[in-house]
């Protein structure tokens, strides 16, 4: 569990980190950011894991989502995790494309050659990364989870798939239904090959009418722009509303009017985000 | 004065916009980027000018300065410029350099070829620029102007030569006395030639001495990271502050221990900094 920090900056009172270290669930190197809120030198705070979009890296979240200030306040720790597995051994889209292979490793465990070694990315955000992060830093064991788009996919299908693990999960501009979507398909297929049986359980609009026990129900919120390029076709958050309703799971989702898919959209609302989880943390 | 939209954004209940013109200034085709914040649709209001640090474009300050919310909280538009001219006819240092030719501008009218066709950075932020946003967009004349580092010194030069145009001047991590460190020779020498008196006429510390009528002068504030890379080669605050008591000009340096020279710094102290401009913008 030895991590090696790369970068530290002070930022509102606390600190921005970049740490690298060899990720038993990837089998490759992988880079972490994570914001610690000036209370952490005092005191373990909560950690609100953070999932970042197609061809995103630790630090688009960190430069660009405005979220430290709030961060600050509430006493709250963020952490970022690359998007894919990386590295000169670690197997890419043939074309290089921005929405498979490096950059888009969608938060699952690959199936297929020869992608199934590396790209192992559930594993790394559920299990081996809060052991890192909770074995070096000043942190509690509770939990909020958060992401854009890929990354909104990929915080609604682990919480869903780990309510015990999180406090609350939120997104902005999810993929909802990954399996029925040209990103998800794509992606899907690729890494876990044509059973589609097998992709239901990266599908947060299918694992949530799982959920029927009321009693281990997170609050979940979702923010969405109606100005969206990609809603239309990839991001489908009806349908997660409607799967939603059948198990009565108390999903809000919130049409902000005029936004895009970008982080001047993330950074308008992600303050709500933060304190929507801090509700959520016990004190 | 026409102008071409290259993007508009919502973020923060208001807008951030990107144009390209033909600019007179500096004979090429110029972009900016504008936050306007909700007020701008129904009155007025006033504009900070903010100048960006070597090799920035009008992207860096609005992507990474977490500076919306409290813009739109006060009603102040934004203007980022970029920080040189650009495009296929402008010269650059011969190798390419990070901190001569293309993305340092340095805010000053070149004299020595091939750089002063198009390197009129002054002119085309103390007179052209305003002209296209008053034009333009729904604000007033009230302007205030701030930049970090090389565009810190382009504030504090700017607004010293010019204080009946603003009502407010501000910097990060400012290059103070750019006569005397090695950013500053290299791009005078480029610029403006052996002459070193020439070279005055762009130092904020030397400028500042000449502010003898106090009922001009408008109120300054530097922030300084205490721990910033570049604070005892190229930066020298003390300067400025040596050379403000000699006139008893009031400018406030803020040292901010632990803070270095990134956005993350100035992410920490923007929302200061706009109230600092607000509480001086005429109500």
């Amino acid at each position: 569990m030895s991590i090696t920090q790369v970068s530290a900056t002070k930022a509102f009172g606390g600190w921005h980190k970049q740490f690298s270290h060899q990720s038993d669930a990837t089998s490759c190197e992988m880079r972490f950011a994570i914001f610690l809120p000036p209370q952490a030198q005092h005191q373990s705070v909560p950690v609100l894991y953070w999932l970042s979009g197609l061809t995103c890296t630790d630090e688009n979240f960190m430069q660009k989502a405005a979220a430290f200030k709030v961060a600050a306040q509430l006493g709250i720790a963020i952490v970022a995790p690359d998007t894919s597995p990386r590295g000169d051994n670690v197997p890419d889209d043939d074309n290089h494309a921005y929405d498979f292979g490096l950059g888009a490793g969608f938060y699952l465990n690959a199936t297929q050659p020869p992608f199934n070694q590396h790209y192992r990315m559930y594993d790394y955000v559920v299990n081996e990364l809060p052991s890192v992060i909770e074995a070096n830093f000043g942190v509690n064991q509770q939990r909020a989870i958060s992401g854009h788009s890929m990354g909104g996919h990929g915080a609604l299908s682990i919480a869903f798939k780990n309510l015990d693990k999180y406090s609350s999960v939120s997104a902005f501009s999810p993929i909802c239904q990954p399996t029925t979507c040209p990103w998800g398909q794509k992606a899907f297929s690729g890494y876990l090959g044509q059973d589609k049986q097998s992709w239901l359980q990266y599908d947060s609009s299918a694992l949530i009418t799982q959920l029927t026990d009321s009693n281990k129900h997170i609050p979940a919120l979702v923010d969405q722009g109606s100005d969206d390029n990609f809603l239309a076709e990839q991001l489908n958050p009806q349908a997660l509303v409607a799967a939603a309703k059948t198990v009565n799971y108390p999903l809000e989702l919130r049409i902000q009017p005029g936004y895009d898919h970008s982080y001047f959209f993330i950074s308008s609302f992600i303050e709500d985000h933060l304190h929507f989880h801090a509700a959520n943390f016990k004190a």
